[in-house]
């Protein structure tokens, strides 16, 4: 029996990239109601109708990746022949937004399947091709649709059937990274959006992704469906502390942890499982949000708060990112956490799988 | 605009392992139809039903997977903990057999989904965290099941219904690869079926992955979908077209070259394309070969031949793999297929968007 040799692995489960794949630029596209949230003024584009003018919610929100993805790719002031390879993935039945996006792009294609946690596994594995010398420029990205998740996750949106409190709200929204391994790359275009926090102008910080945490599957046994939250807090409790532990750090260390989505009633359980593992209360209060969370106010009636895989994929890059570009903040863990249900699952008597898998993203210091 | 500086990348699509994972181990399990086909005493288990003991098809073809992974952890001379990561994928939605095993394995996972081009997806972002440095040993794989596939994308079996002859016959199958970086690490057990052709003890030759291949999307416009050999046939030949170029080889350098599951109509298909882009006739007698053309006879009344993730899965896990382990082939291209239509998208009027990724595997020669 071998001990573990890899030269770019930390502890149990964490990746370390030594050559910081920058991101060069991002693209965010939400829907109204997403457009009417805390955030709104961050995303990139806010669309007037959830259809984007497309026949069927699926084709909206293949739609919307497939802008996502160009609009990162002409702010890194690429062009699509110069994409190595694009890494993305939904909540459709075999990755129908993403499939058709990349038929359209004629781009090397990897579909990837994280439930909500598709963010961070698209991140994580695309800073593996770009650091590793086997990819110049990746595009990392994830798209979500509440039309499309409800009618089949749930039930068609015609029924008009009442959701429960602890249910989560699926987001309208898309988000697509580019990685670059050419560090003199960065975002050249402003946001369509002008921000309003920005007086003037800024020089922005060059970002980039130094680890990345591959997760596990918890399942603690829960059964319903309509409380994800629950089923994923576990999971994302579970790779927090095996990313501290990997890496010799505290929550401390960072300016900010996001988890993916796991809503009001799933961020209170992490912040109490976190508190039952030592984490001190005050770093937790300090630096701890959760993507579901922040993206819709208590008053536009999303119940548990926002789900979806375009839910951390379009905080990230619509919001996050760009605070970071900002010099607001300079070292984010984001965990994106999916819960690994199928549409038939829960019927065969099944509980819910949850995972979680995280990136470190930090502000690259000058002369690295 | 810079040019492609990636170092480990060669052309257009190919990255290239030049520390060369190994394949070391592999495990493949069948069920009664596959094992009754020509290539039935290569795989190492056959199932007696089925159903393995489960109460519902999708829970019989999870196990499948799981018993697959588990055969080539032990044969690899390792335990689940010494594994760094799972990346698997299967045809059902949200990956259910792949969730349901990486749940049960406990080992960090990355869902991956390629319809039936998963196997050679896996193998190549296997061999890129095995080559890169940031894992010593991964687990690979893929699975399909009849009765599954059936119903979710055709019919309910209870129908009994007719299946046109262009129609592929989904493989009920699993193939799960050990790769790893410890170089001393080869298959210790013996496959659980005798192999008669094996007439005594052989030195087993050390395989390798050294490069793969990405591949996007080609759509012809079929809309078809009994007719999926045909819709992935051009993705096929463009990635081949892709692979050579970017390798600067030729077929004849190649001892096999496998498609995933084009079946018979769309294995002639791809030799009339590639005949028409300048391949020599000869060569493609020599050594193309499809696995959906192989696992099952034309008595076994399949139409057009097998199909499926768990098709190329098992057919290179339990046949080609070992083929190669006795020197009988040294240099095999796998080029997994996928069509990645949805459950729906024929529905929307969508034409069928056709993938192949793919991995070439060879011996590694002495002192290498």
């Amino acid at each position: 029996m071998t001990c573990n040799k890899a030269k770019n692995k930390l502890g149990k489960q964490t990746l370390a990239f030594l050559n910081k794949p920058v991101i060069a630029s991002g693209g965010s596209i939400v829907g109204v109601k997403e457009g009417q949230g805390p955030l709104g003024k961050w995303f990139d584009m806010v669309l007037e109708e959830d259809t984007f003018g497309e026949k069927t919610w699926e084709k909206s929100e293949s739609k919307m990746l497939k802008e996502a993805v160009k609009m990162a790719i002409n702010r890194g002031g690429k062009n699509p022949k110069e994409i190595d390879a694009i890494l993305t993935g939904d909540l459709l039945n075999q990755l129908m937004s993403s499939a058709f996006m990349a038929r359209d792009m004629q781009i090397p294609f990897i579909g990837l399947y994280g439930a909500c946690s598709t963010m961070a596994e698209s991140l994580l594995m695309g800073s593996v091709l770009i650091d590793g010398g086997y990819a110049s420029n990746i595009i990392a990205g994830a798209s979500s649709h509440y039309c499309t998740a409800e009618r089949q996750f749930r039930m068609p949106l015609e029924h008009g059937n009442q959701r429960p409190p602890s249910a989560q709200w699926t987001a309208t929204a898309a988000g697509s990274i580019l990685l670059s391994a050419d560090e003199q790359q960065i975002e050249e275009q402003k946001p369509l959006i002008i921000d309003n926090r920005n007086s003037g102008p800024v020089t922005e910080k060059k970002i980039c992704i130094t680890h990345g945490t591959l997760g596990k599957i918890i399942d603690t046994g829960m059964k319903d469906s309509n409380q994800m939250g629950a089923a994923m807090a576990p999971a994302f409790v579970d790779t927090v502390l095996n990313h501290l532990e990997d890496t010799k750090r505290q929550l401390s260390d960072y300016d900010m942890i996001l988890s993916g989505d796991l809503g009001h009633i799933g961020k209170q359980i992490a912040v109490d499982l976190l508190s039952d593992a030592g984490i001190p209360a005050k770093d937790l209060v300090n630096c701890y949000d959760d993507c579901g969370a922040m993206i819709y106010e208590k008053e536009q009636d999303t119940h548990a708060g926002g789900s979806g895989c375009g839910c951390s994929a379009s905080v990230f890059t619509g919001y996050v990112y760009k605070r970071m570009k900002k010099g607001e903040l300079n070292r984010v863990l984001l965990i994106s956490t999916g819960a690994l249900l199928s549409t038939i699952s829960p019927g065969q008597g099944e509980s819910i799988p949850g995972i979680a898998h995280a990136v470190c993203i930090e502000t690259c210091k000058e002369g690295e």
